[in-house]
């Protein structure tokens, strides 16, 4: 089986874990056993990952000086897909000594009129107080919304439409290479009227690039990994119960809150209408028993 | 013809410019259009860069907070290849918008008893003054020197011994892709007694790590790009002339001071005694002219 499997960014870091390079390593390094053992059963596997704590801290550090212009969160994004390509390449062929790997940059096209451009909602980088967050806006155009008693840098996140290096992950896939890409949902571009692309200041979820990408390869399964064992209905509430496998003409993303796992049934529902293919998500550790059905919640066209 | 065509830091950004986003995307242009050019010549062309400005960058803005742990130079390198890679590909893509691209983290492995690493010689990051730089050098252990009045770290350079994407770069350039990799000379890693691998604090020299890929690829050219037209005698004095055919037999890199041409020279040397093939150095804008013999230095192995 051609499996997409997406590293979410509790996966790759434990909630309230600092950002250090060695946390990182040994997440990445737990990582890369689960998804060695994925192919140890024959899969060919496609990895994904997110970014969130990773361009957290590189826009932080950009921003040590507030006066000094950072760079753009294109290019930033950039940078955290080969820093952490790189420990999951180097982890993972250090348990799979005799396969290729290919650590890919990945553009991924968005539409410049697309809704969120006008509505930013993602925070990212640090917290500030408001006086320093209005500052900011005005010095750099960004924008700032509430977060808690500070405030924040709010980034648009659009939909995704095109991963641009799909046809050459799907060359190296076909000849046996183990390809990470997608880091961080991808750098969003957008075309210019003469057909050139740009990068944007923007974040794509990571979900929604991997569903986008398991389209585009025609693989046989999207699997999405983070550090809740399934998704649950109510979830936080007595009333909380745990889906084992759902039809997805019978769910809505919206049921779901947006902070936790809408948009995973999102990306789920996308890739499982546009190709009657199962897609599942659950625990990191729990892989190899979730894409056998076992773990996990599985969404799939029909019973 | 393959070529392997390596983009010198000072073809990245000119002499004296500040290190800016911006600044970067103008000369990446640059060196895009001078790239399709050779392309559209017919041409198969792997590109590798160098990443001096970018790290240094990268490794100031990791030290903003003296006391705070910085992240090694293996996840800084594999940072700044992502963030070079990615206008690379996108300024060329522009350009050559019927092709196709991949910009690749490469991994180079080096040998953990290279003298290099107990005689580190290459500056990197910001300048200190000398109790800044000896307090860092206590609490962090890295070795310093003094560079003019102030001090700097110094870092290893040791000698790359294998590309080890080398084989997934040649499926692409099969394929037809045009492959982006080896910025900055690659992620230097050194093997463990049990095969393992891991990075290790050090930087490789850009220009020896694209000769070792020129010959791991049987590319047809070596051809290193920078900001001085060809490779001079007596360079800086009144007696100072330009070579512009040589014999590898006949030169050696020793007559080249480190700071200007010697590790250039000393690559093609390399390449062109491993395989019989031309090595040039020369100027970013006379590419085209350098690969057919009309400008810069070409080295080859007779007459």
């Amino acid at each position: 089986m051609l499996i997409v499997a997406a590293l979410g960014g509790n996966a790759l870091l434990r909630r309230g874990e600092p950002m250090t390079a060695e946390n990182q390593r040994s997440n990445v390094k737990r990582a890369a056993s689960v998804l060695a053992a994925l192919i140890g059963e024959g899969h060919s596997v496609v990895i994904t990952h997110g970014n969130g704590p990773q361009v957290g801290l590189l826009a932080l550090q950009a921003a040590a000086d507030p006066e000094r212009e950072a760079f753009p969160l294109d290019v930033l994004g950039a940078e955290s897909a080969g820093m952490i390509g790189y420990v999951i390449e180097q982890e993972l062929g250090n348990l799979l000594k005799d396969r290729l790997f290919a650590t890919l940059l990945t553009q991924v096209k968005v539409d410049p009129r697309d809704p969120a451009f006008a509505h930013p909602t993602k925070p990212i980088g640090p917290v500030y107080d408001e006086a320093t967050a209005r500052r900011l806006a005005a010095n750099r155009g960004w924008k700032i919304a509430p977060d808690g008693d500070k405030w924040r840098r709010v980034v648009p996140s659009p939909r995704p439409l095109e991963i641009l290096e799909a046809s050459v992950i799907s060359f190296l896939v076909e000849r046996g290479v183990i390809v990470i890409c997608t880091g961080g949902g991808g750098v969003p571009v957008i075309a210019r009227d003469d057909g050139s692309l740009c990068g944007v200041e923007a974040v794509i979820d990571k979900d929604l690039a991997s569903s986008l990408l398991a389209r585009q390869l025609k693989a046989d399964m999207l699997l999405m990994l983070t550090d809740v064992d399934a998704v649950y209905l109510d979830y936080g509430t007595p009333a909380a119960r745990a889906l084992r496998r759902v039809v997805a003409a019978e769910i809505s993303a919206r049921e779901f809150p947006v902070g936790s796992m809408g948009p995973k049934v999102s990306a789920a529902i996308g890739f499982v209408e546009a190709t009657g293919k199962p897609a599942a998500i659950g625990k990191l550790d729990d892989a190899l028993a979730i894409v056998k059905g076992e773990r996990g919640t599985t969404i799939t066209t029909g019973p």
